[in-house]
């Protein structure tokens, strides 16, 4: 049962919330096996994430991504042939030592990303600009021996939704392209899940370990502190001039390879969580709904009238399911209709149908819907309009929600140590204008514990959430110079 | 190219021309990652797993298995919990000793399989039998470290497409219904790959590690040697005593959950690449295919005839595309026709359309089909007609062929002696009547190299395969006993 202390999301509560929501609605099991970091995914929580997963595959396929996969195992050699690289991992790799009684002659390391594995596979494909840009992808577990106290989805040593893409250009506009591409194509994927963020371009302390520069889709999580989504890199040459990645070029020179690279990870189904829940649990947007509708037939005396309740059941089941829509029938004999509804409101099935003798009379149904909490009885012929009306509004009110809570909790300020006020008692984002020089900021912020510099905002990004900041005659919150941009400042997971 | 020596995929030429026919056909680049027994599933050889895959999962969903996600890693202290368990697998697992630049205290084993990280948690999970019976999977990689020699697909180390089902049961009469329910579930998914199969009971000695019996499919590849495509085990309470899984029966009492789990690999894949090819390459079931159709325009000297020709391949493949046939027209420009039709033919793609400017002037369209390489011209608006009905019959062609290769290498005898002189001279299994008492076999056949005794053969499968066998007044090839079965014996992969 529901403990009054966790009811609430937002705040410091946050954390312990989410291990409620997560257990409770049945979608990942965590804190229980025997190894930190590590979870299982439940059959509900499955099905979620492979809504997600198709989402996501949809949208690569159809821009000319090709599905791969890639060996789990990397040989130490391999792993530590790009410095920068194996300087950023090498702390938080899990190795492999022994095979059966023999110690292994070459270590092996599970993958914490794959640009080492594949971009030695790429020496043996690709010869020349003809077969570029080429583009592959796959979604695999990848591991990380976190230090930090681990979260579940959140921070993990064993990343089980890793969608990690890796792409090979003829030259660094071709690269340039792509990047915007990535961004363009995780903009469209969030904006499908109504999960709201913003981009950013991360200082260069904080890239991806070897590429060019890293830009990052932070989003706010509701105890206030920022968390990263998903991030594109541009890799340049970093990769295929270590691995010997040639190309011929269309003027008939030889050179290496432009790369970039961009994943997401299960923080996309935690985003789902945290923004498309109420006090009552889960409240899932439709497109992605394990089940989209639940039916509840509603027991009566007499076994007659309940047999007929049931069959009522039934074909309305099935003509939801010949229309393509996922729906459950919840015929449990064992649990009363009042624990079913509140059963499936807290795994956020966006809409319940209540079958009982009046609707058998009147033939009409019953419907209730999970983002307004209310109940309404539509005529039986109606049900397919109003179910289709309903997802839409249902996915549009969850939208506004998660933005409006998004956008208010981005603030603005010009001034470094109002800012930081704000970060440290309310939480959220604050951006700052900025004279564009990464060591004014570091020098600025390295002395202060919890709160980071995420980057620079995109200014494309403030226009798709209409937010509307002028940059004339403004001073950097820094130092005293000109500001050409705006950087964010948070507490981050 | 291909080279004369291995278009012939019979005899012991196999290995050499299953190693050709996957990087040619762009399934699967093996033994260029450098670590042994290790590929890269390439995006076309995805494309066909991926359709494998989706059988399987209907099959299992449609029978009320629930798909979930198992940590990858295993700690030592549950992996040694079961002993006969751990004496199977502890020579063959890769060990992680080592996180960052930290020992681990307790070390990690890379799964071989997931009876026990799942019996762990469903000590948690399951307390009544109300709950029962309950039926877990989960699609992965598993690693096992080979020592023998590894050949793709066939003996990797790591295994990237193991479905492995694990199911709860009040008891052990509900296990054996299991059981059936497995076996019918992996004939049907065999069946509709057109991989023929015998179902066969392993001996003791040979059974799954912690298994009361293990249940295997077994094929036969052009090589003549046997390969276990599929086993289903009645795991008993073996892991459930030793995990706790304890339930709440029927009459109240507490008991011990019961087990069964069942598994298949890349080894499907590997069947159908090993049945559905020829000389001049694959030769895929267009349920599978990654490409049904593949379309090529014939170019002309025209430029406005071949941009006319371009039209007329894109309405026709929109056509197709509408009514759900995956077809991918072929423009590239700097390709010769010829070198498509090749390509295309050694991909397996069922069937062919070319398009030119005869067919353009007598509205129709040339159809060359993969199974018979045979071409045809049939009118444009009887294509979908005619493709379904080729669908059908080349589905029907491949099922036959790869029924009647396999028949024909399942001969039976009646003496030990001249089994062993068939299955070492002409591969292929041999069937024996047999007493049923294994010692009998085992002190026969353990002094045999390379000839091994799969195991009892089922009676229903070879019903199903129409082979009538009599056992009436028939001895056993070992002693002089009653025979009561039959007992295959083979080389084995």
């Amino acid at each position: 049962m529901l403990e009054k202390s966790i009811v609430n999301k937002y705040g410091e509560k946050f954390s312990e919330w989410f291990e409620w929501i997560i257990r409770e609605a049945e979608i990942y099991d965590y804190g229980r096996y025997p190894v930190k970091g590590m979870g299982v995914w439940l059959p509900y929580g499955f099905k979620l994430r492979k809504h997600i997963l198709e989402l996501i595959r949809s949208l690569l396929d159809e821009t000319g991504h090709e599905e791969i996969l890639l060996p789990l195992l990397i040989p130490e050699t391999l792993f530590r042939k790009e410095s920068e690289h194996v300087r950023g991992f090498e702390n938080e790799v899990l190795w492999i030592t022994k095979g059966g009684q023999e110690e292994l002659d070459v270590k092996l390391v599970l993958r914490p990303t794959s640009e080492t594995a594949l971009s030695y596979m790429e020496s043996f494909w690709i010869k020349s600009y003809k077969q570029l840009p080429k583009k592959y992808y796959q979604i695999v577990s990848i591991f990380r021996y976190e230090t930090k106290m681990t979260k579940p989805m959140i921070r993990v040593r064993e990343v089980t939704t890793f969608k990690e893409a890796h792409t090979l250009h003829e030259d660094f506009d071709d690269c340039e392209k792509q990047v915007i591409e990535a961004i363009e194509i995780y903009s469209k994927f969030f904006d499908e899940l109504n999960i709201p963020y913003i981009v950013i371009r991360r200082p260069q302390w904080d890239k991806f370990a070897g590429a060019l520069y890293t830009i990052a889709f932070d989003t706010i999580f509701p105890d206030g502190k920022a968390i990263q989504i998903g991030t594109v890199h541009n890799l340049g040459q970093t990769f295929t001039s270590v691995f010997d990645v040639k190309i011929q070029k269309r003027d008939e020179t030889i050179d290496y390879a432009w790369q970039t690279s961009y994943g997401i990870s299960e923080r996309v189904v935690a985003s789902i969580i945290a923004f498309h829940s109420d006090e009552r649990g889960l409240l899932l947007p439709p497109n992605i709904a394990p089940y989209q509708v639940v039916i509840i037939p509603i027991p009566h005396t007499d076994v007659t009238i309940f047999t007929s309740v049931n069959e009522y059941c039934d074909k309305i089941g099935s003509i939801l399911l010949q229309t393509g829509i996922r729906v459950y029938i919840d015929k449990r004999d064992d649990v009363r209709p009042v624990d079913k509804f509140f059963e499936w409101e807290l795994k956020g099935v966006p809409i319940r149908i209540e079958i009982g003798y009046k609707e058998i009379q009147n033939n009409t149904i019953t419907i209730f819907r999970r983002d307004t909490m209310k109940r309404r009885t539509i005529k039986a012929e109606e049900l397919l309009h109003e179910i289709k009306r309903d997802f839409d509004e249902i996915k549009q009110n969850i939208s506004l929600r998660a933005l409006n809570w998004f956008k208010s909790n981005i603030k603005t300020s010009s001034k470094f140590n109002e800012a930081l006020t704000i970060v440290k008692n309310e939480g959220g984002m604050v951006l700052l204008p900025w004279c564009g020089n990464e060591n004014c900021v570091h020098a600025a912020i390295e002395r202060e514990e919890g709160v980071e510099a995420l980057g620079e905002v995109l200014q494309g990004s403030l226009k798709r959430l209409n937010i509307e900041l002028a940059l004339d005659d403004v001073s950097c919150a820094f130092c005293d110079k000109k500001a050409i941009a705006f950087i964010a400042i948070a507490k981050r997971h």
